[in-house]
């Protein structure tokens, strides 16, 4: 099969539904998803993956323990393994997302918002 | 260390070599780079490992031995691994790659341009 490139801002309209990353590629054991954050998460650590977040719309507050990061389009931050982090959107962020196909999205936190089984999208 | 976010524009603005890639983030084994496309790459392949391309300024094309695909910002491309792909950027393309830190820019067709010891930035 050919190659196929991924329009994040056209897969970003197929959904609305926040916090449940969609996976849009795979790249060795890792994947490539997209999200909507829009409110307050769960505090959450990831024992063994570290974790990427990259704004291409909106903004974000990730929260950690020491303090709080203002994320805007066009800036990224890798949560390091073990770490905790809280993220919060007052309005809505659009993100592409980078971790291990292994990463649980509530982390050690698994609660009503945990999503096991992600669409493809 | 506090968790330190990377604004991608200040750190293109601090580098100006086309086909150079510079390291940003480190995630799990695998290293975020920002680099500058300009001009014809070379063919070449990367035996064990997927490259994820997005590009975030300009544009450019993927040539494959079956065709080609043209990359404008906001769009992604995941090289799979032993593919042949040859990156053209007729005007300056800007863009996040992400593979294993163990990727060589040139793969397995290691020439001038290949860069050994990749600058953090």
């Amino acid at each position: 099969m050919k190659v196929q490139k991924v329009n994040l801002a056209a897969k970003l309209s197929s959904f609305q539904d926040p916090w449940s990353p969609k996976i849009v590629g795979d790249l060795n054991d890792h994947q490539v998803k997209l999200v909507r954050l829009k409110g307050e998460f769960v505090w959450h650590k990831h024992d063994g993956e570290d974790e990427m977040f990259l704004v291409i719309g909106g903004r974000f507050t990730m929260r950690f323990r020491d303090g709080d990061v203002a994320l805007e389009p066009g800036e990224m931050l890798i949560v390091p393994k073990g770490v905790e982090h809280l993220p919060v959107a007052d309005e809505e962020a659009l993100v592409v997302l980078i971790e291990p196909a292994s990463t649980l999205n509530t982390g050690d936190a698994v609660d009503a918002r945990t999503v096991r089984d992600l669409d493809r999208i």
